[in-house]
């Protein structure tokens, strides 16, 4: 296919819309930017339609070396047929990053109801993750990137303002936001379908009365993290929602909500592996 | 005293000349903004020798509400003899954020050599974090905010390029920088230093071949971590370091690196509890 020379193209103006996430949100689409992140997508299973890079200029046989996978996501996207080569100044109009990122890919954003959760291959006793309320996209994306090195079965987004595919989440996360399972809701919703499937849920707080350390992260279990300036406040509060903390030992009074979720994710893997 | 009016005005010049963090370190000073983070270093017994606020305008009895911590911090800068007034104009001239700071103070940076832990009364047998060669000073913040909830003995900067005293460095710990003790030096200094005072060394690799959690992290222990773009490398790599990794069940292989530290820190605080 021809290069796309004009920035008035069809195509470049649907991804400069889609760059506003509430657009992106209703078209169903993620835009993936870099080949490491577009490669991990293509592999996670989401349904590439669309795959834009720079043409290579015609005076040079080498441009700058591609990654290696930049050239399999590339072979991907021409089987697929939906390969096309943009100009340099188009690119700098529908890159995230144009200085860095090389390719700019546009994918079926995957379901994310609960319910998708139970038909996955991976759906298993694993421990889940409840983000709630989480807002930067930064500490979303390195939840995800934890959550995977952990194995976590899911990781569900409770009322969180961002999505996991907001370009700062997905970069942060290495690309783990394609590869763990999750889902988003209310905490209502999320509340029922943890209780449906007979999930134990513990909330971490700031004073909660059980040490982390002392509860009992193995089998069906679900622990609930807030955002850093709110806390779970009376939110994950109920009588069948165990409250538990870290030891706080010095000046500061809370951990970032990335470091937190790591440090629960790892110690369920310590106690799983310990039998 | 007057309120600084002016541009050129000394005073301004040497705040605007120090923001260049080598000129900083070369004096020998410490930069802090927002009063919060100025009240942290003041507790935690810093000397200080300048503190700049915005003048309140005349024609309004209350400006903006002040926070807590900045009244305390005005007090302590006026008893000390180092509060000056500062115009708005001023103040954006100054300020790492004019837009939020409130503030800015000067201090003397403290003892940043090994020998100066020894004499501190928190110096006891806790456990010793090493961040090797670790740039990013937001990833620096992140691991002292972790050290110092989890009462770590002392993190140590191992030929790392960025010092903990960076703007973002201090943010990113919410003043833990101040609180946890810290020294800087080489790789063999603080190899030296650790052996000759008993320390054991186990060093974070993607691949080790003992996991954290099967090693022992009670009594003088430190562990060393590396930056995430390089990890350890061949550094740290002698046979009286024990490598160890955490297990890793997902696509990603690495973790940020105030992520594997705060796991660390609070693996140590749960072996330390069970006796």
């Amino acid at each position: 296919m021809e290069t796309i020379r004009s920035l008035q193209n069809a195509a470049v103006r649907r991804i400069v819309s889609l760059r506003r996430s509430r657009k992106r949100r209703a078209a169903g689409v993620v835009l993936v930017d870099g080949p490491r992140e577009s490669l991990r997508a293509i592999e996670a299973g989401l349904k590439l339609t669309a795959f834009y890079e720079i043409e290579p200029k015609s005076s040079e046989t080498s441009g700058p070396p591609d990654m290696p996978e930049q050239a399999v996501a590339r072979q991907y996207a021409i089987d697929a047929g939906v390969h096309r080569w943009v100009t340099a100044e188009v690119f700098r109009k529908i890159a995230y990053t144009a200085s860095t990122d090389r390719c700019v890919a546009e994918f079926v954003a995957p379901d994310d109801s609960l319910e998708q959760l139970l038909g996955r291959s991976s759906w298993n006793d694993g421990l889940i993750l409840v983000l709630d309320r989480v807002e930067k996209p930064g500490n979303l994306g390195a939840v995800f990137r934890s959550a995977d090195a952990a194995g976590v079965s899911a990781v569900l987004l409770s009322d969180c303002p961002s999505d996991r595919f907001n370009p700062n989440a997905i970069r942060g996360s290495l690309g783990a936001v394609f590869t763990v399972p999750s889902a988003s809701g209310s905490e209502l919703q999320i509340e029922a379908f943890l209780k449906t499937h007979g999930y134990r849920v513990a909330a971490m707080r700031v004073e909660g009365s059980r040490p982390l350390f002392d509860s009992d992260l193995r089998g069906k279990v679900a622990v609930v993290l807030g955002s850093e300036a709110d806390g779970l406040a009376d939110r994950w509060a109920g009588d069948s929602i165990d409250p538990v903390a870290l030891p706080m030992a010095g000046h500061v009074d809370s951990l970032n909500v990335s470091v937190s979720a790591a440090i629960v994710a790892f110690e369920a893997v310590r106690q799983r592996s310990n039998g």
